[in-house]
């Protein structure tokens, strides 16, 4: 079976969230495809300038098996951005699995989807995330946090270590282990083990 | 100073060879500015599906002060592309510091930029990678190598490490250790370090 993988991109995308997690997918290439998402541009630019050819807009009205939400300084905007919230809200609910890196979690808490659940954020910018949720249970000691179909991960790395759980969770451990093998990294594999928790703003 | 970093992209380039270095060099948007080049497609296609807009062309004929030259599964098709291994000659004549990640290395030996010197490749592409550059000292045991102005990494992750040491060399290591914790990125600071030498094919 071979899954969709739905990218959301907007300008000032973090490009380590976006693309370290579909290193590890998309070495997979028989469990996973990947398609890039935005509002209506026909390519974004990243935070740090590189560009991305987009494949799909909101108006498709696309379903997604894994929605994956990066953050970056585009979330201080899309915060704001009604149209954004709203396709969101439905993609996600379609999805059997949402997650996101960094502060892509302020757009899924903004957009009410973690009420009630754990989550956790980059850690340098925690306070601003908290404050688009006050109903999430934000965790500050976590290297990426599971709740029921959410993922949530820490800052831009922690993405990677993310995906590689989402990968144990649908395709089995050991696969998860192949792929990060494959890309010769090594993979933090206790979500608790948070290298970067004293560091909490 | 503001370094112009020039990234060579080609069908089939491996994701996280050219973001994971390019997340940690964009972090320092200060220190540099980043140009994706191809030899003449205004949109290449990573191994991962993906594509990045291009910036430059070989055409073009620009200087970048840092050159960095991603692997993937495309290198096996490039190091036949003289046109390709030409303008590689050219671009790293006129650069500062000349990188490699994964089997990237296959086209900087092909290209005879690496004969008599040290330098390291994906473990799992080893021996088709020393096959293109018999008169280069391949090191079996290192997450990156340093010689002269010839940064080279092992496969895929390896290619953030070295982008550190990069940083480190350029601008100091305390400017590379801002990085990987801005990233939340655990930095494999010693190069001996090679938790994959073991798997070396």
């Amino acid at each position: 079976m071979t899954r969709t993988v739905g990218v959301l991109l907007f300008d000032q995308f973090e490009l380590l969230d976006v693309f370290g997690p579909l290193e590890m997918l998309g070495l997979l290439d028989e469990d996973f495809s990947i398609r890039l998402i935005s509002q209506q541009a026909s390519a974004v630019s990243s935070a740090q300038g590189p560009r991305s050819m987009i494949d799909d807009h909101f108006a498709d009205d696309r379903s997604y098996d894994v929605l994956l939400v990066p953050g970056g300084m585009g979330t201080r905007r899309e915060v704001e951005n009604t149209a954004l919230l709203q396709w969101l809200l439905r993609a996600a609910g379609r999805a059997e699995i949402v997650a996101s890196v960094c502060t892509g979690s302020a757009l899924l808490a903004k957009a009410g989807l973690l009420d009630g659940r754990r989550a956790t954020t980059n850690k340098l910018s925690f306070d601003w995330v908290v404050s688009q949720g006050p109903a999430v249970q934000w965790q500050r000691r976590a290297r990426w946090v599971e709740d029921g179909k959410f993922f949530t991960s820490s800052g831009v790395s922690a993405g990677m270590d993310m995906a590689l759980a989402l990968i144990a969770r649908l395709c089995g451990i050991e696969r998860a282990r192949q792929a990060a093998h494959w890309a010769e990294y090594v993979w933090n594999e206790d979500r608790e083990n948070d290298p970067f928790a004293r560091d909490t703003v």
